[in-house]
């Protein structure tokens, strides 16, 4: 075997760390933010609660890597769109498949703000940080491809954008007519 | 005694339950969310759990009222503002005088979201719909005060204009160089 995957039980522990992740999301989906304890989630997938704290250091830190396992498939989902809003919108149209996903995105968001959840506080911070950089500089390219110009702060722009999709999302979550694809399209529109 | 302020034991028991409402701010502004218990509050007004109980019955609608005081409080203070925009613009600077509301704003918010949590979500749902249809008939007055027409559709930008503002200020809570009301003041100017 030449290949660079890993194998045996390295290979295993992947798998088996992936297996959590997928059991997570689907406890979530069924029980809610609050009833997805280690416990039902091992429940689920038929290990111990030891087996669990052995990849996972606490249900916090699970539920942070659920969120950055759903970034990743969200981003290499929208990879190919061509503008920020069309990679927006998509990404937007990919959440409202998940809401328990998108609840479980604003619980731990909020959770970040309050004193004592130092992990999800470091999480949102540095995602909000690096989203806003991401988004500022792929709107400077795309002016300078089409060669314009904005008078526009694209890192205030940036803030913009990413506050309105989060609200949106928590608006839709309460009222399902609330577009969240269609409002970020008019603020596109307004921002030409 | 012509006066229709109430008086008596009715006053006392109004002015017990502001105390409460003021203490629960500060009990909320010293320990936190996660912090504030019944108890906690009780202790620092000096009365008994049982007496709490009898003006909130619990916890969560104690929060709920506090949220409800601070809204008033807010919209009388913005009420001789010019614009939809200024008055946002001044909400939020009077918010960011006061973090921890902004913060039990943003927990209670998405305790709305998740199942379970019944008088957040009807305070929240209803919240949002009353806020989107002051917003677009407030915007719809000041174009034709102004005679201008926009294709706009009002709804959406209302949703828009809640979604950064309630987006921006969890922004800022971890990262305080977010300019809350200076990007509100962006969104106005590309609206025009």
């Amino acid at each position: 075997m030449t290949s660079s995957a890993p194998r045996g039980p390295y290979a295993k522990g992947i798998q088996r760390r992936q297996e959590i992740l997928d059991a997570t999301i689907d406890v979530v989906a069924e029980k809610g933010f609050e009833g997805t304890s280690l416990r039902a989630i091992g429940e689920a997938i038929g290990v111990s609660h030891a087996a669990l704290r052995h990849y996972f250091a606490s249900r916090e830190e699970l539920l942070l890597e659920v969120l950055r396992e759903r970034d990743r498939k969200s981003q290499s989902r929208v990879a190919d769109e061509p503008t920020v809003f069309a990679r927006m919108a998509a990404a937007a149209d990919d959440n409202v498949l998940a809401p328990e996903l998108v609840a479980l995105h604003t619980t731990m968001m909020a959770a970040s703000v309050e004193a004592g959840d130092e992990d999800a506080r470091a999480f949102f911070t540095e995602r909000f940080a690096r989203s806003r950089a991401v988004l500022a500089a792929d709107l400077r390219n795309e002016l300078e491809a089409a060669g314009r110009a904005s008078d526009l702060d694209l890192e205030m722009v940036a803030s913009l954008v990413i506050a309105a999709f989060d609200g949106l999302q928590i608006q839709w979550l309460l009222e399902r007519s609330v577009d969240i694809a269609g409002t970020l399209r008019l603020l596109e529109r307004i921002l030409r």
